[in-house]
């Protein structure tokens, strides 16, 4: 830890700390330190304590990982969502936002990140093994694969594309093309060429 | 308090408390939940322990407001500043900025920010009165008024030195001009036009 000249080293390692936040350095840091302390001490001990009740009650789910207050969470409990369509996802964020388009009924799993050799996370540390154990003891029809369109989550769902065509399972990939509302003009020319290759006949 | 759908009571607590940091809405706190509660479970437990140390330990200089750990800061303890020149300040991070210029050795007194009449923030919410008790109070010959360049920054060291020429106290403003290393072509016309008037013959 720094120790900054004229500072205490409470104030220090709350600097610090902060920093383990995602988009926040050190600059970002200090104002959000100086803002806790100075006029907002009632919010930072309701934060704490808030950080502090969350790891202390919330869980991944026993079945899909889906972050939850329970042992399993609410979309493996209904019991009016198809258990047989199976959707894989990076994030617990990923869930929200398909629920949020009111269009998909079945269950999900998430993945604890992406495949990405260089940072350590191979199949074991993003749980796919999980994921194959539950594909094997369900009787799943179609795995839908809705890993993030990005480098890493391309490669994730081809790996585990390959792996479940051995279990003679069906997987499908969300579609890539151009987003609606957009404007092509601004759209990356990747995106634009995937578009075109995947053209339909209307 | 927002519950979203498919979220636990715990996780929303979290993404509302994280918003009382500046800067920080609703879809960045969402994306600081998921890290913390998901991949950084050990760092999110010492933010927490932190925000409580910080709280717990560090309070405001009883002399001149800087937050310190002890009763009084370091600067005010310190034998080697001059006790007869006081600068003022918005906010404990305009000190440490002060200090990296090396180039001032007096003492300081920090506001609890600046005069904001539609916030709320009066004389007394900005700790006025314990600037003037403090000038009264020891042998003070000048006093640097080093609010921000801003609208009310401007206004509060105004209301200061208003005030402190009628107890016959010597008050100064940091100087506004062009900024060093600056090119004149991005600055804005306001700037520019201080740093005409306030041109210096050579």
């Amino acid at each position: 830890m720094n120790n900054k000249p004229g500072l205490s080293h409470g104030i220090c390692q709350l600097i610090d700390a902060l920093q383990c936040l995602p988009g926040v350095g050190s600059k970002s840091a200090e104002r959000m330190t100086w803002q806790l302390l100075q006029h907002q001490t009632a919010q930072a001990r309701h934060l704490a304590h808030s950080i502090e009740h969350a790891l202390d009650t919330v869980n991944p789910c026993q079945s899909c990982n889906m972050l939850c207050d329970e042992l399993t969470c609410e979309y493996c409990r209904h019991p009016g969502r198809d258990p047989q369509v199976l959707c894989v996802v990076e994030s617990p964020s990923d869930v929200l936002a398909l629920e949020q388009t009111a269009s998909y009924r079945g269950r999900y799993f998430v993945l604890k990140g992406h495949l990405s050799p260089i940072d350590g996370l191979g199949p074991n540390e993003i749980d796919i093994p999980k994921l194959f154990a539950l594909v094997t003891e369900h009787p799943i029809t179609e795995v839908i694969l809705a890993t993030n369109p990005t480098v890493e989550g391309e490669a994730t769902a081809h790996y585990i594309a390959e792996q479940l065509k051995s279990k003679h399972i069906t997987t499908s990939r969300i579609a890539h093309g151009v987003p609606m509302g957009g404007h092509l003009h601004y759209l990356d020319s990747h995106t634009l060429r995937h578009a075109f290759i995947e053209r339909k006949r209307l």
